[in-house]
């Protein structure tokens, strides 16, 4: 995309905007459904990537389309957006899970290869655990509980995917094509209203980021992600504890998850947003990137937790497992150390718009 | 210690560090011995810190008289230097021992509560295993064992301080108080014998740190004490394996540590040539202090791998074992990332005695 012209509407930017990722939306959708169905009645394949082609596009415009009605639902008829924005999170919620629950059986069995010096590691030699007898299986283990959640992951995916519910909001997503129901100030010039629209966004996420603990995080190795939970995030929003049973420890590590998980998504809405103005947001995928692994560690490192409690295992078993979830939340600190290097850089300001670029907020 | 006079000899400068560095040993001697066998025939009290006051000091008297005797050995009657060291090496492996099993104990105890959230932290909250149930039970098997094996250092302890071996080095120590068996290059003035010879013992220590994989430990989180072992050091010294059942992983830390662990020796050594010459050495001992830290977090690191194979522990107990070992292996890594960000700043020579300061080899 390209900056809108100095001539156009709100309304007019945001509909082309909304035209260009409904359009993906539903060239994708076909593809979707055939990919998850195409082997109607059997488990899908689980060594061929999930959510590749079809699902991994329709996932990138659902993302998008939501983020644009969320962070310019002022030009928008209010219920509709509200509505719309509802069924996309619907769908989000749906399709991501198995595409997630693939990566994460691809980095926690990487991680068992790495730590036990199986993987065929470029300059390494033979990890933590080579040679360990626990490995094999605690590989074993984590590779068939994540298949096993993969399998019912895809089978929810294929029942809704011939839901009365999608076709409806593929007929939503049809109307966004050309026709988005627009209010008053879309009628505005787009460089007058959208800058203020997005800037709320970018705020939102400026003020969440420093609510992080960021300083601490930027500092190599003060063990954020094994030793220093909790405390420091009094005001955090309330935590969903992660699925399966949890301890007392799996929510200590949620409560201090939460604040980045909220990063994340602010983060990608603000991207978003400077996307829907034509503005580069190359730092922003970057810093996206960066958070998307934290989670990912995140959930990898709930995940070898919850094998660990599996009952019946073996001593050496929940060892390998203990040491993969400190793993895992090193890579949790890793990206956070990550992100607290490369925020600073970032101009915080949507003032390149009217002003001087470059310029940063607080 | 000042500068020595530029009259002086090599002789004259070195005798009267060991007289100083032998008094200290002979001062601390009856202490240590009175420390050790306070209560005869019970067991030594665990509360108390092993090695205060006498113990300590002896230690740091051994090291120094051994670090001379080893940098500046040309100026010494080569049998007598010889047979002092071996007899100094052997009490400085029996006397450091119960300290180090002491210091052990804090060290991982302190990891398990502060992981388990038990452990009174200032600003931190709940760790990663808040709430584990295995946490007190891996608690209490690293207690149990360390408190042996350093019930077992204590005892031989005991032993060895009244044995006629420790009586012949005492003998050694008092000859040295104004002494010490001096030859032929002793006579040549201090400012041209014993720099060229402090100079070989930089060298030494700058070869080997050369070895190492700085640049990696440089940039925090390269996963280096968890997945990137052995491949790196081809050239590394022989490789005793640690005490108890070992597996290959533990060999594999154990090539991976080794280059460090002799860098630590010549630091060391480097450190007390600089007061020989009564040159400040302060860069020198936050490094010694680093390496110290390497050193006892891969120590407790295999105790804690070595405790995760008792027979008979619940998985819950050896799931937290291995969440222990990854952060103690963390440990390692970050000692690293230290030495790395701080090696470069040193001015690698002793070219400041007879030029100007502050010039970098290699």
């Amino acid at each position: 995309m390209t900056a809108p012209a100095a001539t156009a509407t709100a309304g007019e930017v945001i509909s082309r905007y909304l035209t260009e990722q409904a359009g993906n939306f539903l060239r994708a959708l076909p593809q979707a459904v055939g990919e998850a169905g195409a082997r109607p009645g059997a488990l899908p394949s689980l060594n061929s990537p999930a959510g590749s082609g079809g699902t991994l596009e329709l996932l990138r415009a659902v993302r998008r389309v939501g983020g644009a009605l969320h962070t310019f639902g002022a030009v928008f008829e209010p219920g509709w957006a509200h509505e719309s924005r509802a069924e996309l999170r619907w769908l989000l919620n749906l399709l991501a899970q198995e595409p997630a629950y693939q990566r994460r059986s691809a980095r926690l069995l990487a991680a068992v290869d790495s730590l036990s010096g199986v993987a065929p590691a470029g300059e390494g030699g033979p990890g933590m655990l080579a040679g360990h007898q626990g490995a094999p299986k605690a590989r074993a283990l984590l590779d068939r509980q994540l298949t096993l959640a993969r399998t019912r992951a895809h089978s929810t995916v294929l029942q809704e995917l011939r839901s009365a519910r999608l076709h409806a909001l593929a007929d939503r997503m049809t109307l966004l094509v050309g026709e988005a129901p627009l209010v008053e100030p879309a009628w505005g010039k787009a460089g007058e209203v959208l800058p203020s629209q997005a800037a709320a966004a970018f705020a939102a996420l400026g003020a969440a980021v420093q609510a992080l603990p960021l300083r601490r995080a930027a500092t190599a190795y003060q063990g954020d992600a094994l030793h220093r939970l909790g405390g420091a995030e009094p005001s955090g929003p309330a935590v969903v504890p992660p699925q399966g049973r949890t301890g007392d420890a799996d929510s200590a590590l949620a409560a201090d998850d939460a604040p980045w998980h909220r990063v994340r998504i602010l983060l990608k809405r603000t991207r978003y947003a400077l996307e829907v103005c034509g503005r580069p947001g190359d730092q922003l995928v970057e810093l996206d990137r960066v958070l998307d692994c934290h989670q990912e560690a995140a959930d990898a490192a709930v995940t070898a937790a919850t094998a660990a409690r599996t009952p019946r295992i073996t001593p050496a078993t929940a060892y390998v497992l203990g040491v993969v979830h400190a793993d895992q939340r090193l890579e949790v600190e890793a990206a956070r150390f990550a992100f607290g290097s490369r925020w600073p850089e970032l101009p915080l300001s949507l003032d390149g718009w009217e002003g001087p670029p470059g310029q940063r907020m607080g």
